[in-house]
């Protein structure tokens, strides 16, 4: 296989931080291009002299052109933090479809593998579990409706264009660089502070949550297996976990001292977000690796020493 | 019901223009706003005194405000000419995709119902005939592909925030002041200037053709049956009629004295796109009522009374 030149949008986030360190450890050559919305240049501090770094808009169709040139993978993250806090409105959804036409121009012009990052918001309320490739697109939100129009127009251009690609539907990622708003941080930093961890309801429903190394390994497959393009698979941790269960894990990685309390004045969200995961095996050979306390373990190891990053803003 | 209060976008169209008609006979109010790119405003000529006419570009937010203010539906028929013929560029699915959000918006604000005209070619080549709304999507072209898309954003932007719509996936409409590009128009016009039809291989790929006034029967029906709104729906006749039997007709319709030549350099287009429509006769009573060679009689007779319409550019 060719020497890896990857552009990376929203490299400077959560997710793309840790690409970035993976595909620079298989010797492979990143740009990232950010807005610096959501993402920080933090995130990259530790490789930055390693890296191209790309201040500026998805919408920037000359930037996109610049940062892509002579790539021969684009890894697909960005996506309006508006859009994905459902706070959107007109203007963030033009911007992202704008900036995502950018991308797909770029990788038809490059003839560059798009990895495309979709999500599981793309299937909305499970009609069964585990919820595989078949299960119904009805997207609840308008983040998974973007999602879900954009695998759309991958799928499309492949037939109408040749575009290569591989769209990649990601469950709830956590670890190391998360978000504040993710539920297993939130539960950490609430752990640490000695408050008590709320659930809602029962605390049945639940997400098959995956340690962010096994979402990296797994891009890094779909890059490397040429048997990939042209699919569109799920990416998750097979480890289904319910809010109850996600706090008790919290508590016991930290020494077990917290309340857990149940809110029942909160409606529960019942849904039961449980990610089947066999094509993605049986393409790519993907293997989750890091089970829910290790993952755990590993993201609180992290923000002790790194307190700073929820305080920033 | 209320009084119809209707903005039509791509109103002076081939389309629009036999809704704007139908409209107003039934008493309602009508407002069209056109690019003009390809509406024309001689589709508009004989009803302009009775309807308010905005040109402009559904991407320009404040237009759509304007021509959208106060009223209680919205037929959403505009699409980039550019987009449909296969040749759009970048710019032309933004253009689309702005546009969109502003009728959406538009929608939201006045609590209008949109009436969302989709295509069958969402569909992609049929897997099973007759296709009905459960049929795959996976639709071969970009067209197919913004369409989708559309549709999504009705449904989720339903969930979220209350849209009201109905969703009509139109087939293949012909009839009085339909574009020049239409198979029945183009053997129409063939057949009258006395050149032969020619079909390509052996003429047995086809479609299930529609009149535009059964077209506009079954807007009508969705604007005044509640019952259809949160649907998505089939709209067509239920004539199949292969591309030899096309030719045949017109030349019955014409005559009999043009020669029906078998094109075999051309690969043959082998889709058969026989489309279901149980749904819409169950929702909406939707019956069409012409059938091809009369369909084809009326399109005739007005062509031969507008010979500019096809040469005007």
């Amino acid at each position: 296989m060719q020497q890896k030149n990857v552009l990376i949008t929203g490299g400077a986030g959560f997710l793309g931080s840790h690409l970035c360190e993976k595909i620079l450890e298989t010797g492979g050559e990143v740009a990232v291009l950010d807005s610096m919305d959501s993402g920080r240049m933090s995130n990259l501090q530790h490789i930055q002299e390693r890296i191209h770094i790309f201040s500026g808009d998805m919408a920037d169709e000359h930037l996109v052109q610049t940062a892509g040139k002579g790539r021969n993978i684009v890894v697909h993250l960005a996506i309006p933090i508006a859009v994905r806090q459902q706070k959107f409105t007109l203007h963030h959804l033009e911007t992202a479809t704008k900036g995502f036409f950018n991308i797909l121009n770029l990788c038809l012009k490059e003839k560059a593998l798009l990895i495309h990052i979709s999500s599981v918001a793309v299937y909305g309320n499970p009609k069964y579990t585990p919820v595989d490739e078949e299960h119904p697109l009805e997207p609840e939100t308008m983040y998974g409706a973007v999602k879900l129009a954009e695998e759309y127009y991958c799928r499309t251009l492949h037939k109408t264009s040749g575009l290569k690609y591989v769209i990649l539907r990601v469950s709830d990622i956590y670890g190391p660089r998360n978000t504040p708003l993710s539920t297993p941080i939130l539960f950490l930093r609430n752990a640490m502070e000695n408050r008590p961890l709320t659930v809602f309801g029962q605390g049945t429903q639940g997400r098959t949550y995956t340690y962010v190394s096994d979402f990296v390994e797994a891009v890094l497959l779909a890059m490397e297996n040429e048997t990939a393009q042209g699919c569109t698979m799920n990416i998750s941790s097979r480890e289904f976990v319910s809010m109850l269960e996600l706090a008790e894990t919290v508590n016991l990685v930290m020494g077990g001292t917290c309340q857990v309390i149940h809110d029942p004045t909160v409606p529960a969200d019942l849904r039961k977000l449980d990610i089947e995961i066999k094509k993605a095996r049986s393409i790519l050979g993907f293997a989750p690796k890091v089970g829910l306390a290790e993952g755990l373990r590993k993201t609180y190891a992290w923000m002790k020493n790194n307190l700073a990053h929820y305080s920033m803003r």
